[in-house]
């Protein structure tokens, strides 16, 4: 995309929408499972009774968080990533804190979604079932190769799935509304069953019982992953832009509160068990179903009973499922190398992930991404509730952090500003960032202590290790750069007095004369040939043919005692050198280009190791005069072609 | 080792057989066993007839290849080995087969030889069992880290374990003997057990008998691997060279055959049984010994027999027996890469493998070997058995056709000769030669019919592969060659009339400063300095940079669209050389020299990409102008200080 053409690419809201809130959309396909499960923990009365409220406090918070990321729309319609909120605000460590939280839940994003879509697909594909792992992992690298192919994104792609996702549970959800209240809405097919607790029969009470409340709450917040994306894409919004993203955000958090409602309501309704144990905590007339009961996610289970006579709503909500959780993986994937890139531009990553322009970039990125993710399902055997419990500390330290730089970023501005209007919106600005931060902050506290055991260790271990990273990394390139700073005092450029010229010659033919022909034409102060004498043979036989010849150069033998070739042209550079340490020795190296891999493995190897190691010599310049052979002709276009980059379209184009 | 040093040291035999001799008197770990394990698929009657028959016939085919290869060292006392001989008299497909037959046998001899030390091992370390392929893999990684490290080897210790292992087989025979003369010869652990035939108890008779018999034999013939050792190192001997190698190779073949037949003879009085599959095949009282049976090797059970009231004589027998075994596999880890380095220099393998001084192309040989023979090795599970019904084929194509090349080069030298005595010393050899040669053909023969099913068709197929993939490589390097060749009637060289020099920066600092120092002391007809604009700000800083500092030369800004480095350099060479086809553009890169690995994943991608797809453009040279950082420092030395080469010893260095 040409930076000045992004400007006719801008997505109107209802393409916007389906780009940026797949993510945030396809969470309710675990969350309101997760809520049901750990409550389930305490048996299904517990269950019952309590998943109600804990889904009221789930949804409370994403409508604290929703409004709070509305001010960030408008603060920053330069598209501010909760990343820039924090560094600008609170300082680099700050935002550091934020990217290394947000690398890692993109990694888990993947994980979790791949798994939940592999899940979700197990409703109508009965072929996945003790399968998951494995499909999850195919999953993941389709994703990959897509993702490096670079496919060329747009909106449209976005928008049928997300939409045909939303009319599936929505319409779902309105069919069992019409059903319950005609009071033909079938039982769920675990309804007949019983939720015992987890390891036995006794009832939970006082602090376990309350404690269980608030792990049900974590694993439920899941729902809030995603929210955040709008606020990263404001740039890509049609004008008024900030007005628009937040439109659209507010929308975005009316569907998804919508879809949770629903979907818990209907559980209820239709009876859903759903247990973390299935085989020893579903009873089915007094005996446990065993390992043979494939437990269905709530979305299966209820969609099963509202369509009991219509299967192919049934196959239609399994599959937009599947596709959403898919299309949410795939946001990572754009994501991703997207952070990593602004990440490198601040140095606390190898800077050539930068560069916007260049593929490999972004290859290295997606390619990180994914090994991440395959780790993850491969350890934790796809297993969406046991990858939830390492989710979600990522999200709430970003959103605690970005928010709490917010109610920084209106209390600097309310400094500066007179207007009274103004202030007072900035006033109310704050107030919702205030309430948004210790909100946050305090789901993320509830997260950490109910987390923590299950898995939270790790996710906080894993930023930990990426912080320290990034950290040591921006050092580095700090150190580099004052090493390389110019003293214009004492640091006076001077010219080289005198260049000496080697050229390395193994044969005579046409890639060494050409190297010749060039050093000649840089018109050195003195030039000469040199050869290693590693089989006197072909040493011979080469004197000869530089004689007959008549070429006008002279030819120098080094002596080689121990048959190497890189050492005697070193030591004969470091003796010119050692002579007049103010002159500059150019080394001509003639090199083949070939067009195949494998060509490339039976050519250059000399003169590559013969460079790698002068270039540790001070004074020197290492000259490569390529020679193109026929097979390199096709390949010089292969280099060129590029493919798109992903995650264009959140970026501004379509 | 220098090259003039190298005559200073000179093997004298006593040193020179255990170097050379390891390989070959090793084989008497397996080669007994294994007649005895193929004539027991028969049943324990039709072993203990027929293993003296087979092993006298093995014993005739060694000293007819002995009696050969004495006439190769006096003919060739430069050292031709097999592959020589059969190029120089047979032309280079012959040669190129023997090359492809022993690099496969050098695969195979690591995993023989480590499989079958392991094995040994069993009898005194009971943690082996069951462990077999862990530890032989972790024995081929120890044996590749050796190598790759470069021990420096010394005659010494190739001279004590071989030596060692000579006093423990022949000490342990004579003993042996001694007892059973004295009627005090305990039995074997297995003497008691019955030897079922496989699969039932039906005789084998006629054909089936005698196929068998050849199976064998076949088998037996193992004993011969690197017998041809001796053959290729006939400078490294003391003066007279080629009556010392040849005294040696007397010698060795007798230390062979008399260790063979001592454990073939000891093994009958004890009663040693050993079967394919022990746990169906053995029998005690009736009942087969089942899964439980550990089956000790031949020299296992015979020192448990013969120092039964001396349990030191066991474990040092034991001990010995690894350690050759250990050190067979070692010298093919010598020999190897070079044979690969002849194959190189011949134009046959890649170019780089040649270089003698350089460790790299040694490292790069010792990977592969140790990569194929891990494989073997985990293919095989470790199994001698298996792992032997691939192995022969090779060395005996490798016998036949030099063989037959000797016969040609006596027939060639009696054409010239007139000498009447020399004549006849000739015909004398032609004739030893001959015979050497049939019967190597006839083995060749017997092995490939009898091994061809049992797995020798696999090492037939590596061959041919081998064959193909180094006729390939030698094809490619002759076309390049062909399209480097210079016409002197047509291609008269022109110096470029014109060289524009562009510098490229992406900052203001000593690097780039230097860069263009060096550009400007090249004085070269335009020079520029180009800079890329992928982002504004950045650009306008460097500007007025360049422009506060008054740096004499032009500074050019491209611009980049797509927001790319490579690309919009790349277009303006092009536009330049489109201009001006007969100038020659040099672009200048400045690149860090860093000293840590991990500092070179944060450095110099723009630029080594950039150098990469300029190389596909003719008419440039690439100059690449190093500024070497402080970490750098340390790591020129790591560069300059190489370790030893393997294998020095047996060309001809101590």
């Amino acid at each position: 995309m040409r930076s000045d053409k992004l400007g006719e690419t801008l997505l109107p809201k209802r393409i916007a929408l389906p780009v940026f809130a797949s993510d945030a959309l396809s969470s309710v396909a675990y969350a309101p499972d997760e809520i049901m499960l750990m409550l389930g923990l305490a048996g299904g009365a517990f269950a019952v009774t309590h998943s109600w409220q804990v889904t009221i406090a789930v949804i409370v918070v994403m409508a604290v968080v929703v409004a709070s990321y509305r001010q960030n729309v408008h603060a920053y319609p330069s598209g501010g990533g909760d990343y820039e909120v924090a560094n600008v605000n609170l300082g680099p460590k700050a935002g550091l804190t934020v990217a290394s939280a947000l690398l890692v839940d993109y990694v888990l994003t993947v994980a979790v979604s791949v798994s939940s879509g592999v899940q979700n697909a197990g409703t109508v594909l009965p072929f996945v079932r003790g399968n998951e792992v494995v499909v999850a992992v195919a999953m993941i690298a389709f994703l990959t190769a897509m993702n490096l192919r670079g496919v060329r994104e747009s909106g449209t792609a976005f928008a049928i799935p997300t939409y045909l996702f939303m009319l599936g549970i929505i319409g779902m959800a309105a069919f069992g509304f019409f059903q319950h209240f005609t009071g033909t809405l079938a039982d769920a097919e675990s309804a007949d069953l019983t939720l015992l607790p987890e390891g036995g029969t006794d009832a939970v009470t006082g602090l376990a019982a309350g404690f269980l409340l608030l792990r049900a709450f974590s694993s439920g917040c899941a729902a809030l992953t995603g929210v955040e994306a709008i606020s990263n894409g404001v740039p890509a919004f049609r004008p008024p832009k900030s007005r628009n993203a937040a439109t659209t955000l507010l929308l975005m958090g009316t569907v998804s509160i919508t879809m949770m409602v629903s979907i818990v309501t209907l559980s209820q309704w239709t009876g859903v068990k759903i247990a973390e144990d299935p085989a020893t905590q579903l009873v089915r007339d007094g005996r446990p179903v065993g390992e043979d009961y494939h437990q269905l996610t709530a979305i299966g289970q209820l969609s099963e009973a509202v369509f009991a006579d219509f299967p192919i709503g049934v196959v239609f909500v399994s599959i937009v499922t599947g596709l959403i959780l898919f299309l949410a993986a795939n946001t990572a994937f754009n994501g991703f190398p997207v952070l990593g890139s602004i990440l490198a531009k601040d140095g606390y990553l190898p800077r050539q992930l930068h560069t916007r322009g260049d593929r490999l970039a972004f290859s290295n990125g997606i390619l990180i991404l994914a090994a991440g993710a395959a780790f993850l399902v491969f350890a934790f055997g796809a297993n969406v509730n046991a990858l939830l419990q390492l989710y979600i500390v990522g999200v709430f330290v970003s959103f605690t952090v970005s928010q709490t730089g917010m109610v920084r970023h209106w209390t600097r501005h309310l400094r500066l500003e007179r207007d009274r209007a103004a202030r007072r919106r900035m006033q109310r600005s704050r107030v919702i960032n205030a309430v948004g931060a210790t909100m946050s902050g305090i789901v993320l506290l509830v997260v950490l202590v109910t987390k923590f055991q299950h898995g939270a260790r790790y996710a906080i271990l894993a930023m930990g290790v990426l912080f320290l990273l990034m950290l040591g990394i921006k050092r580095h390139y700090g150190r580099v750069s004052r090493e390389l700073a110019i003293d214009w005092e004492t640091d006076k450029p001077v010219l080289p007095s005198h260049v000496h010229a080697i050229v390395c010659i193994s044969k005579v033919h046409k890639p060494t004369m050409r190297a010749l022909a060039y050093a000649r034409a840089s018109r050195p102060s003195v030039l000469e040939a040199i050869t290693v004498d590693v089989d006197p043979d072909d040493t011979r036989v080469l004197l000869a043919e530089w004689e007959r010849r008549e070429i006008p150069v002279t030819l120098k033998v080094l002596s080689s005692p121990y048959r190497q070739i890189t050492r005697p042209i070193l030591d004969y550079v470091r003796s010119i050198r050692s002579g007049n340490p103010r002159d500059v020795v150019t080394v001509y190296l003639p090199e083949y280009v070939v067009g195949h891999w494998w060509e490339q493995l039976l050519h250059n190897h000399s003169a590559l190791r013969l460079k790698a190691r002068l270039l540790f010599t001070p004074g020197v310049m290492v000259v490569s005069v390529p020679w193109q052979l026929v097979s390199a002709e096709g390949a010089e276009r292969e280099w060129i072609d590029e493919p798109p980059i992903p995650g264009s379209v959140r970026g501004g184009g379509v």
